[in-house]
Order: C-alpha cells, then structure tokens, then sequence
C-alpha cells in the first residue's frame, strides 16, 4: 500500500506515449522536483546522486589523462564573448543578460556563461608564455545557462551541469590528438558505465560547435529510435588563439599560436539513461551508475529473525562493494516491489520466515525481472555476479535495439519512408553540400548526427548523394534528434 | 635556476606588511589566476585542488548525518526573494539582476542567488505535505554571486564556491538541534582537517543572518590577530516556513509548519588555511587537505640510480596512502626546494647518490624545516608518521598562538588599547544592547564575534558591561575580522 493509502500508481506505458512515460518517470522516480524558475530544473537527491556518480566515474578518466579541474567566473563581460565571431553569433542568441549589480546598472551587460570557451582564452592569453607551459589541460565543473524557449527535464533546459574541459597544445596534431582522446573517454565511459552504445563520429559543418575548426560527436539511439547527442569534443584549431591572441614562445624562440580544444558532457546523460534502459514500470539504472544497487525487502519483517537476517545479509552485501539499501519501511511488500521498479534499482532481495527456514532468499532482476533463489550465505557474492551480469546485459540488450533500428536507404523515396516510418538511424550517403542536408531537414525532420570517424566516414568510389544524386562524399548517420 | 633563470622570487614578510604577503603567497603559489572579469576569482589547479579535498572530507561527514545533495536554479524571480522581509532586506542591497534574456527582456527580473533559502522553501511548501516527508535534510555545492564592492582572493569575492545546507523539521527542538549538529561537524572539519582551532559561539542580534532566528558560528584567528567567521550554522524557527506556506499535516492530524536550519562554508577556507599556517617562505598545507602532501626531489638525478631509487620511494609512499609527487623535472634541486616550500607541500624527500651509498633519505619538514634522516625502506612508514606528527603540530601551534592572543578586558580604556595595541580576541562582557556594540565598532573597528555556546556564554553576577557599565548579559569575544 502506498503513501496514503493508494498502490503506487502506475505510469503512462512507453508505446502509448513515449514523451508521457518519460516525463512520468522523471517525476514518480523523484528525479526532479518542482521549482517555479521557469525552463530551470531542481534536481532531488535521487536525480543528483546519479549525477554525482557520472562525475565521480568521467574525473576519474579525465584525471587520468592529466587534465586539472579550475574554476572560472559564471560572468562574461559582453566585450569578451565577442572576440570571437562565429562563437558570438551562436551563442549570443541564447544568452541571459546582468545588467544591474547592486543598486546600479552595469557600465558593461555581462552574461551568464553559456559556455566558457572566452573565459578560458582569456586566461590562456595571460597565462601561456613559453612551450614549457604547455599542454594545458583544465577542466571545470559548473552550471551554464542558455535562454532556451521549450525545456524538457534533462534534455533541454535553461540552466543545466556539465563539465566542459578547455586545453591548449603546442601543435595542430597535439590538439587533434586530444580532441579524439576525449571523444574516445565519453564513449568508453558511455558504453561501460552507461551501459549506452554510442556511434563515435564528426559532425558537418552545419551541425558543428560556433567556433570550432572541427566538432567530433558520440550519438545514442533512445528507445522511441530517436538521437541524443551525448557528448561532444571540439577541435579549435588556432582559431581562438587567433581571436585571443594566445601565443607562446617555441623552442626555436619564435612566437606561436596555440592549439586549442574543448569538450562537454552534461546533465543531458540521465535522460539518456532513462530513454534507453526505462521500462513501463519506470527507471531502470544500470549497477554501475546506480546510486543503490540492491534493496533487500523483508517479507513479514515483524516475524521473528526476518529483519535481523536482513541487515546481516545487507552487511554480507556491503562487503561485496555493492551500495544496498534495506527497506524496512512500514510499506508492504509489494508496494515495497513496485517502488523498488519505479526507482530502477537493478535488483532487489526478498527474504521472509520461509526463506529463512529453508536457508535461501530470492533474487530478483529489475530488467528481466528472473527471480533466483539463492543460498543466504552467499547472497552477497551472488548479487555481486548478478549485478555485472546485468551490467553486460543492458549493454548488449541496447546495442541489439540500436543496430536493428539502423536501416540504410540508397534512394530518396525509401529514405524519407523510412524516416517516417521506422524510427531509428538511417545510414545514406551524402554529396557534402549543405543545401541538401537543409533540404533533408525540412522534407524528413531528420538531421545529420554524424559521419563516423577515419576511413569508415569516406563514401566509397561511385556512391551518390541520397538527396541530389551527385557523387557522394560521406556516408552520414541521419535521424531526428532530441 | 627558475622558469626563465631567476631564482624562485621571494615574497613579502608577513611583519613587512601582511595583506601584500597574503596577496603574494595566492599569486606565486598559484592558487588563482588572471580573469577580467571584475570582482571575480579564477581558482586554478593548486587552488581548485584544495576545495575538492574540503568539499570530500565536507560531503563525507554530511552524508554521515543523513544529509542529501540536490542541485536548484541559480536564478531567483524577484518576487520570490521578495517573499521574507527581513531576508530580502538583507541580500536586495547585494544582489545582481538578470534583466534579458535571448533577446527578450524579462517580464520579471531574476537575480543570481545570493544563497538559497527561497528557492528551498518555494520547493519545499510543495514538497513537504505529511509528518511522514520529515525531516528534509538537503545541501548543494554551488557558487553564489553577492555584488561586494571591494574584493580580496577567498576572503570577499563577488562570486563564490560554497556549500549551502538547508533542513526542514516537523519540531522547533529537532531544528535547533540540527543546527548545533551542524556547527560542530564544520568545527571537527576545521580542527581535525585544516587544523585550525575554532571558537564555537553564537552571534548577537546584530551580526545574524538576515531571517535567522539565531546563528551560530566558527570563529578563527589569522596570524595577523584579526577574526575569520570560517561557518555559520542558522536556526530559522518557523519565520520562512510561515511566509512561504510550509505546512505539514501531522500524526494528530492537524496542520503545523515545519522549523528549518540552514548551514553554510565557503571557499573562504582556503584563505583562513594560507592566513593560520603560512610563513615567510609561502603556503604551509596542513597534510589531510594538502592535493600533494610529499615531494620527492632527487639530488644529481642524472647520476647512476638515483630516479629509479626516487620512483620506487614513490610507489612505497603512496603504498602508505600518500600523495605524493615526484620532481624530476629540469630545474636545480635548490629551485625544487623553495617551489614546494611555496606551495606549501607538507614535506619532501631529499635522495642523491651519496644517500644511495649510505641507503638513507633525508626527510624535512615544510613547517619546521627539521630534517630527519631515515633508512630507505623506512620511508614510506616513517612519512607517514611525519605527516600524522605535522597536521597534529600545526594545529597545536595555531591554538597556542590563538590563546596566546586572546586577551580579557573588564574597563574600556583598556579595551580600546587592547583593540589597537595586540591584535587578537577581546573577552569582554556586554549588556546586550545593539547601541553599545555600534559603538565599540565605531571606536575601535572590533565587532562582537560570538559568545561561546551554552552557560559559558552567560556573563556572571555581578558582571558588567564594558562600554555603559549596566549589568552584563554575555561574554563576547570581540575582534577586529576579516
């Protein structure tokens, strides 16, 4: 029995409304709460937490590449954010405006960061002097903000986190090196942690970062077949070295022009997590990103023995590494069940006064739901393999879904059909001109997500255009996109 | 030889003149960095480094308390700062004002929290509706924004990174006792990890949060004599719980506001650390909050074992739990010496080839600059005994100094040339009365800090005030602060 008296009330199913079901499972699963800034986002503990262990797991990684976190103003003076042109133009729209501090109006309306790619060329300009200062590899968690007009928790709101890392090379290849290092961590963190598979590919012209020379892209197939661009990395080149005037003295005692690069993921990932793993009965987190990982539910817990077997055993379960929950609420257990489901903690464990008599307990899988009965005593070491297997399973159980919604077209009848018709990607070969990728826009509401990275992005001899038939450049990854 | 083939360059003394060697010691060990963006901080790797070791040791011991991170906006409507007079009152003067965004003007104006008190309520009067929803026990790591006019590295900065803690309760005692919980979680922090002893008072009606029902704080002394509050803990009773509408329905079934606390420690730390532990020569860290807590500088690494004797004493090390940083860098080992020492690493490891000869080290203290000499396999083992023996030391002689500084006054006079005569804490008695701290403040520029916590802050019979001579009600710690 729930709360007041109700079951724990039941969500939109995803193939009736696939927008409905997410947004009651950011709200049942209590991932986000209510705030009356509008278009901004609360994120509850439940929400944060998952959060938290997406910082914990990418610093991890960042770290392990060299990159030290700073910190820089959320501050930027108009005068600034224009130095670079083409950074301006995209990022100006979006942008929210401080024009009184105190009780005065400001002499110079700054905004609040959209991004800090201005910030950190400033301070790159005072602080880079000679090659021994080089590379320099900073990261920075924060909040940015970006005066968005239709908002969706996780997906697209005003004010969202991230970490954007900005580095600074020597040398064009350093700073290629880099850009595609940090593409690779976001897509090894996405597919081993996130248990999300993600194509690793560049993105065109149209669809690149203001300012950037070259922006690489990891993209995710969600459950409803849609694109989530889930990370990106932008290679500068010395563009805003350039604009910056951020130089350093080489070996040879010349001056300069750095290399520069940035890359970002954000917030945006927990509705990835939740539009690929979710199910009709609400989140489902893979073991690795969970917050929780097992809820052991006591069955008849007033009887005698049943809720002191059940802290042993969550003792059993902590000594395994595994963040375990115990239940012992004055719910019921099924209400217990459904909650456990709604919050998609991986596993749960009953155990009542029979299970107790018979030495067992049962295992119980949130994604499969398979129960396994199980010896107590090794409960813990079970969960523990349980979880990993879960962990693969998502894994492969999303790589599965992608890769059979991923459809080619080599004419454009069929493409248009098929974008209309099965949601998913379409892999078609492209000429290179924007023109057609516009017209591919406005026909389908399909974009181009990206053209996988080396050799494998290049059209083969004799290829032609989905659109305009001419010979073809690229193969692109198209879709409608989040 | 340094960077360019100056010597390290040496900083102001802290008798010469102790805000220019606070400036030097921030700049030269590179704590922050150049921004134009007027007021605000650039916190770089040696700085940023320090906060995410206060923000782990912080978060741990909050965690331990029950308490849950969320993330709210970081943008207020003006008419919800409204809602708390007082409050408002407060923050208003200081705020910054979002006026347009896109580009748009807004219908409302925004402005970037100043802190967050609002924002929890606005969440919680829809969150919380049954006894069964207490406590709520929620914190977030963010940055604040407050338009000071005159700015100082971690001390006063228009933005700054903190922790704000925000609780509801169902009863007035559950809220005060959180609020004590709360102040002694950050004075253990402040002893037992940044080594920085801490009166725990309360403050007068005068120096309270703007909305607070009382505010307790951590007072601690700089070397300069002058006070840092170093974290304040407030118990707002039902005041906002009434102005925004937070009501609980109750296990008698009647409607009762909840009582609430709020608790917070900044970024300031970092400057309370470097104004305790420093000396002439730069930072001293304290070992638990130092990023790096142990150089290893090889003498003559060029010559025959010596780097690999170092890198293997650095793996012993951090076998020991360690941070430890090997500088095998191309400058003089005198250069490596006064680079550590400025960066205030609690030791460093000397190793050469003679020591190789006689399979000894050199271990020296950054804070007594002691050299110990200790047998190679010894010196993981023995560091660690060091860096235990250090952070106990620093934290003793910073009491001492503080005690030694900490003076009583029982007439005037003599208060107000103790005032000018020994920086430190003046112990005085007062009657209570806002016009007699206005005009000690204004005589001698020291304000009421706090009094101490419970009976010892009660003056005795037959006390008096040290400014009117009326019967006294507290024993104040008065001081000149920061």
């Amino acid at each position: 029995m729930a709360k007041d008296g109700k079951l724990v009330e039941s969500i939109t199913s995803r193939e009736t409304d696939f927008a409905q079901w997410y947004t009651d499972v950011v709200k049942k699963a209590e991932l986000t709460g209510y705030t009356s800034v509008k278009g901004c986002m609360v994120l509850k503990p439940a929400g944060y937490a998952i959060w938290e262990n997406i910082q914990k797991e990418l610093d991890k990684r960042f770290k392990e590449t060299g990159v030290q976190n700073v910190y820089l103003p959320m501050l930027i003076p108009e005068s600034l954010l224009n130095i670079e042109k083409d950074h301006v133009e995209g990022f100006a729209p979006e942008t929210a405006w401080v024009t009184q501090g105190g009780s005065q109006p400001l002499q110079e309306r700054m905004c609040i960061r959209p991004t800090s790619e201005t910030l950190f060329c400033d301070l790159y300009s005072k602080d880079i002097q000679s090659y021994r200062d080089l590379p320099r590899l900073y990261n920075q968690w924060c909040s940015v903000l970006r005066w968005e007009k239709t908002t969706r928790p996780f997906l697209r709101s005003r004010e969202f986190l991230w970490q954007e890392g900005h580095t600074a090379h020597a040398t064009a290849e350093e700073a290629e090196e880099r850009t595609i290092q940090m593409l690779n961590v976001y897509a090894d963190f996405a597919e081993e942690v996130l248990a999300i598979p993600v194509i690793r590919g560049q993105k065109t012209d149209k669809e690149k970062f203001a300012g950037a020379e070259s922006t690489y892209t990891i993209e995710a197939m969600m459950h409803d077949g849609q694109a989530l661009q889930s990370g990106t990395s932008h290679n500068f080149g010395d563009g805003f070295a350039k604009a910056f005037d951020i130089t350093y003295t080489d070996k040879d005692n010349t001056l300069k022009y750095v290399h520069q690069t940035s890359w970002g993921m954000t917030t945006r990932m927990i509705g990835a997590i939740i539009m690929v793993h979710g199910d009709d009965d609400g989140l489902v987190l893979p073991p690795r990103i969970a917050p929780t990982q097992c809820v052991i539910i006591p069955i008849r817990q007033k009887a005698e023995g049943v809720l002191e077997a059940a802290e042993k055993m969550a003792k059993a379960l902590e000594a395994n590494g595994i963040r375990v929950k115990l239940d012992d609420s004055d719910r019921s257990p099924g209400w217990k069940f459904a909650d456990q489901e709604m919050r998609g903690f991986p596993m749960r464990i009953e155990l009542g006064p029979k299970d107790l008599e018979n030495g067992q307990c049962v295992l119980v899988r949130r994604d499969t739901r398979e129960k396994i009965v199980c010896p107590i005593e090794e409960a813990g070491a079970k969960s523990a393999e349980l979880l990993n297997q879960i962990q693969k399973d998502l894994l492969e159980r999303a790589r599965e879904f992608r890769d059979s919604h991923t459809y080619e077209a080599f004419d454009y009848e069929t493409f248009c059909k098929t974008v209309e018709e099965k949601p998913g990607f379409i892999k078609a070969y492209w000429c290179g001109d924007r023109a057609c990728e516009d017209k591919i826009k406005e026909d389908t509401r399909a974009t181009s997500r990206c053209y996988p990275l080396g050799d494998k992005g290049n059209a083969p001899e004799g290829a032609t255009c989905i659109c305009c038939g001419k010979p073809a450049a690229k193969l692109i990854y198209w879709g409608r996109a989040y």
